[in-house]
């Protein structure tokens, strides 16, 4: 097991990707507001380099990786934002990606990852192991594998996130993050309340997606089903070993959200505040306009996690 | 006619409506840049007050009506971006607005506008002249007319969008907007000119809605048929009399660009950028996408008109 995460560990990730992650916007809405019942800041990670906050932990553990392994490439297998951030990392970094992606992924993830000068090795869902996939490539060629949520790097690079908002909105009640596989909130726990122990801490999943809210509630990780949510960065059916701790210790409570309420937040942000927000970045902005959170929450900080959908996706909604 | 329009109208402009309008965020991208072979820097007037640039002007004319007369309130003929920008400005004031609107004007426009506190008078485009209803209703309660481009105080106004990008962007070579009725342009035309003389000035039509580029050619404003380009800002079928020699003075050229050009700057920005901006915002960055500029333009700033589409209308690109 790797060593316990500190605030400092937070900073320090801030200073290694600061040249390859933007320091993304913080938007204010009186519209939003309004629909809020609370002042709401916008952290948009959906402007972040590659639509999605991944780059922050994946940038985080690459650059950490000790130079003799670092030259063996690096291996991920998720298809999704985790996958194009690794491509970025590594490509900024003048080293081999392997990404392991499913036959089914969409082409034009797969491209966008190529024009990365990545290589991508395609797996078979019903036959194979993606897991397993990537661990031969590792044992063969010595890349290392960068995990995509539960691991120390990338929960501290993650957390940068939260560090960013904070210094531009000092006093804010309350934070709320999605969770997929908890990383992202581990990270923003920590540094939340490291700025400030009352800091009030929300977690937000699709109420199909539930595995951390069920988690907390027995104390202990628990697998769920693979949830068919539309809010697909959401989809790890069960908390991290490292992150679910950091969660239980920080966490109030989390919210959920139904798929029409996750639809209609969507919907909002693109037409009123002309901003693209993908399903799963949209989990806790719901939370907020459809006033979940408790009532005396006056301030909150939302991290709008990626803005990555194709346009058919978003033309069906 | 009213007097010439200098630049320290344009710099009064801006203190008259620094309350009511927002600041805009200038937004740059490395694969914007890259797209386009230059460096461009976007002017977002898609997240202004109201979704577009058209506060600028209705402020600035509506706070510079005399309080005798802006007592008895204001009235305008128009449907789109202008009558929101007339309501907010309104009600900002604690005026009454009417707005004259076509009966089949989108529900959700005239509701937004009623949402305002603004009376809303229906005319039916095939019997109606909406002028002379707007004319009937001013002369009957002495409210002020607030025409829709063709005013110095409305140029003055959207002139500030420029002169706001200029701040933020002090070396650019070049500006470009979008042309309809061409206040937006004859303001930033003046700004920018004022700021640097040599700096050059594009505008920028549908092929389809080319009025200006033809009125330049002709050497007077001419009229065209109203046209069916899907961006509805820019369906003024004729230069206006004031704004027409403004723009002959100070611009080097109009680019022209496709409806299928249109369309693809739409959804570039959107799925690229994560920003949501209307088809007649597009224009003007659908002409740096597709390199129509002179290839020794190293740097442009873009002013992104407005962001307001209903989502059928999105998810019918």
């Amino acid at each position: 097991m790797s060593a316990p995460l500190h605030p400092s560990d937070i900073r320090a990730a801030a200073a290694r990707i600061r040249e390859i992650a933007h320091r993304t916007p913080v938007m204010t809405s009186r519209l939003v507001d309004a629909a809020a019942g609370a002042h709401v800041f916008f952290k948009c990670e959906n402007l972040q380099r590659g639509g999605a906050f991944k780059i922050r932990g994946a940038a985080n553990f690459i650059f950490s990786i000790p130079p003799a392994d670092l030259s063996k490439g690096v291996v991920a297998f998720y298809s999704g934002n985790h996958a194009q951030a690794v491509a970025i990392a590594a490509e900024w970094s003048g080293i081999q990606a392997t990404l392991v992606m499913p036959a089914d992924a969409p082409r034009s993830k797969v491209e966008a990852t190529r024009a990365r000068g990545a290589t991508v090795v395609i797996y078979d869902r019903r036959t194979e192991s993606r897991e397993e996939k990537a661990a031969a490539i590792a044992a063969g060629s010595g890349a290392t594998l960068v995990p995509p949520f539960d691991h120390p790097r990338i929960i501290a690079g993650q957390g940068t996130a939260a560090l960013e908002l904070l210094e531009d909105a000092p006093d804010l009640d309350a934070i709320i993050a999605p969770i997929g596989g908890g990383g992202l909130l581990a990270g923003c726990s920590i540094a939340g309340h490291a700025h400030n122990p009352r800091l009030r801490i929300f977690g937000a999943e699709p109420e199909i997606a539930n595995d951390t809210y069920l988690s907390l509630a027995a104390g202990k990780p628990v697998t769920i089903p693979a949830p068919e949510t539309i809010a697909d960065g959401l989809r790890p059916t069960r908390p991290g070993d490292i992150t679910f701790p950091i969660l239980r210790e920080h966490l109030e409570s989390i919210i959920l959200v139904t798929e029409e309420e996750i639809i209609a937040t969507v919907k909002f942000l693109l037409l009123r505040m002309k901003i693209l927000v993908e399903p799963s970045g949209a989990v806790p902005a719901a939370a907020l306009l459809f006033r979940k959170l408790p009532p005396d929450v006056r301030s909150a900080g939302v991290i709008l996690s990626g803005g990555n959908m194709d346009f058919e996706h978003l033309a069906r909604l």
